[in-house]
């Protein structure tokens, strides 16, 4: 680090400069898709908290959860306060590993993505998250080309968030903004509980 | 994907004996120390999401802003609603880009973590989020050996998450939970301007 103050404000500035720069060549307005993906966690979490700025601008929200508990009695609590500007539609039923049942599976993620196609349609949504819709994606629950060429195709000023592990390198290649969380160290690992706040 | 429905479900039934066996053996309940570094997007907007959380079961949240500008309009309209839950104290005079003068920084800097100490010895407070300190870790304007034993030192039943990027190596070697955001794709990159209710 610069301990220089003359030569510490001059790499500043010059850091400044060209940051404006590349700001003035933004000027694209348009509704993004983007995936939160990877082993970490932080995926619905940070969908989560877009979906709590995107309400404290007064927009709209729309959320399909694909696989059932991913999300939680804190979550809900909070967006009950907001019942004019946020939809939940919780269709999972819950993890593959807890259901068993694969026919099961595929008429839940069916019915979920019906959902999605109605939030996709309705011009009062401004965010739509659509949360572990990878995970149905992985396992070949959904149609992969259809889903991402309905993903490709969201009007103008729809924003869309794909939340879940492994997600497809189609969907990466249509999506605008892709962030992989990734697990550096991880409490379960050193016999820490669950809990409330922090996991659920 | 296995598509035998028989051996679908033995697969599942087997993954969940094993999920349910690791799940068993998480006893420990402790205040944890959350790290979310990494150059992708989601480090602050996931903490703001755990706050959220929190806030849902009527836990107490401190944030102190290392760096003003992290957060901005939508985080704080919806904090606003939860006075009583929530305080916010930002302290960071903004990027080190924009003011160009390290004394400055390092004045702020002090401050703030003078602020986070007050939270870490009340009791009162649930979750303390100390947003952007790894960017002042990273620029040395705080010792660093003195924050990470304080961080280490925290009472029981606080959590602490700490973001920004560039996250020290002795604060992972700390930290119960680390999330590495990477950034895979980004609509800068393709000249789309930032907009409310998803950059800010």
């Amino acid at each position: 680090m610069e301990s220089n103050p003359q030569r510490h404000a001059e790499k500043m500035a010059a850091r400044k400069a060209s940051r404006d720069r590349i700001m003035a060549t933004k000027t694209i307005l348009k509704g993004l898709l983007i995936v939160h993906t990877g082993l970490g966690k932080g995926k619905s979490t940070a969908a989560f908290g877009m979906a709590m700025r995107a309400i404290g601008h007064g927009q709209r929200v729309a959320i399909v959860q694909f696989v059932k508990g991913a999300w939680s009695s804190g979550e809900k609590t909070v967006f009950e306060k907001f019942p004019d500007l946020v939809t939940i539609r919780a269709m999972g039923e819950g993890f593959t590993w807890e259901t068993q049942d694969r026919e099961r599976d595929i008429a839940a993620a069916t019915r979920a993505w019906a959902a999605a196609c109605e939030f996709m349609a309705d011009p009062a949504i401004n965010l739509l998250i659509l949360d572990e819709l990878n995970i149905v994606l992985r396992y070949d629950y959904l149609p992969l080309a259809e889903i991402v060429a309905a993903l490709d195709a969201r009007r103008d000023g729809l924003h869309i968030v794909v939340t879940g592990r492994h997600a497809k390198a189609e969907l990466i290649a249509a999506a605008d903004l892709v962030t992989e969380m990734t697990l550096v160290k991880h409490p379960f690992k050193s016999g820490v509980k669950a809990q409330a706040g922090i996991e659920f």
